[in-house]
């Protein structure tokens, strides 16, 4: 008989991200201080460097191998199949163990590489709905994630995850978000819808417009509908892949709902377009409200 | 021989704004103490009393009639159905003529109809390349305009358009804009990409997302992206029809756009998913840096 993994409270925890780009980096800015020790793992010399000078985490590692001191809780922070492959890893790097949580965009896959691990990992998933269209230890914030809301999806498997799960409790409550369980399957049908699909379409509008006479008349509304489209090509190649079913659909319906309306303004049908129009304003509205 | 209608300067003017929402009464507010008089030309009873309540205007009319005060310069500032309904009733109405600008979104049914008004009217067709996506008097403000691009368009006609054009530059600099002469069809043309093309794709976003428990892990992507979904369907329905040929050709071409990108996604082309990504990722990094 192998008894869970006992954890230490956050405060006394031993804590590596890897990954210290925006999400990691604003992590780790938000957990200095409240944690034992942050150690940083990320390949990158430059933004290793600039932690250590501007002490955003104790130590700073390459890479994790089997010679990394022992860490209490690791963090993922990296693009989607970046995670993946770490989880792949973890059980010849990590003989003593941990417990692991996530910051991955999509949760389906990440869950499914979780439930795999030994008894000796507790592990659950995770996905702040914050982040900026610029990316980069230089863009991290130690506010991003104060206030917004941090999805956490169980693990389905035999060892209990309780210990995990509280620890990942005391993470979200440190850096100020608000938890919210959800499953891994809705989580990545939800966020197809608000966060992938508005990623491609931004970006398809970005191509449609990519000359700088367009710009010359350009104004707010383009800003804003245009910011996504500057998203990491290398995260959002690792979000679709992972959540390629649900942004499909999303997208099939989209494009339908545009052929529907270029259809009935070829038409001229005013009824048709303003209906259209209406239906989308009034969600907005209701969205605004909520 | 008629000579060209003699115009006094802005400050020695008495200006007629027909339309007080958001545009309209956001140029009444900029313009306040910079003319003569002020009177708005406003159907809604509502706006007309607040209008005059809170100063905005010298004085309200609820239509602009034969027995209106004369004005030197009448800015219409209505959805553009309304600007090009008011443009041909024009003659009938003001027959000593009158110095005319509009704020229409779209300028070549405008500029076309401002073409066959009679030598008494000094015309001038005007697009401020700025809004929100609240509508009405209520989110008037002052600096709407200030820092802005202001579209002007000449109009190809016998008379001289001098007159209107110097008083259309003096009213842009009034409000703290920046003139831009273009041509109405290449203005028709450039805003259907910048800014009818992103209003219909933040509809179509609102319109697959248009329930509660998407929002619940939506964050400022996706309310950014759906920002524009907002906006109001009686304007957008005449920007749409009276731009119908342009902004079907771009959503067209999108709408190719996408598919290609599905098909990439469902075959799992990496390479070709990576490509489009990074050209939306480079414009708009070059769009941030114009």
């Amino acid at each position: 008989y192998n008894p869970p993994m006992q954890h230490p409270p956050l405060a006394q925890a031993r804590v590596g991200i890897v990954g210290l780009g925006l999400m990691g980096g604003s992590l780790a800015l938000a957990l200095r201080g409240r944690v034992a020790h942050l150690l940083a793992i990320e390949p990158q010399v430059v933004a290793r460097q600039m932690a250590l000078r501007e002490g955003v985490v104790d130590e700073a590692a390459e890479a994790l191998t089997a010679g990394t001191p022992p860490l209490d809780l690791l963090v993922l922070a990296a693009p989607v199949r970046v995670i993946l492959d770490t989880l792949g890893r973890l059980p010849a790097l990590r003989p003593a163990g941990c417990a692991v949580i996530d910051l991955g965009s999509t949760k389906r896959a990440v869950v499914s590489a979780m439930s795999a691990l030994p008894e000796r990992f507790a592990a659950v998933g995770g996905h702040p709905m914050c982040g900026k269209e610029t990316a980069g230890l230089a863009s991290a914030d130690a506010g991003l994630y104060r206030g917004q809301t941090f999805v956490l999806c169980r693990v389905p498997r035999a060892a209990p995850g309780e210990a995990a799960e509280a620890l990942a409790l005391e993470l979200v409550a440190a850096v100020g978000a608000r938890p919210l369980w959800l499953d891994a399957a809705e989580h990545d049908q939800l966020v197809a819808a608000v966060s992938h699909l508005p990623a491609v379409l931004s970006a398809a509008l970005m191509r449609a417009a990519a000359d700088e006479r367009q710009w010359t008349v350009s104004a707010s509304g383009f800003r804003d509908a245009a910011r996504l489209a500057g998203s990491s090509p290398r995260m959002m190649l690792d979000i679709l892949l992972t959540n390629r079913e649900a942004v499909l659909a999303a997208l099939g319906a989209v494009r339908a709902d545009l052929a529907d309306f270029e259809a009935a303004l070829a038409a001229g049908d005013e009824a048709a377009l303003a209906d259209w129009l209406a239906a989308a304003q009034v969600a907005h509205a209701a969205y605004r409200r909520f």
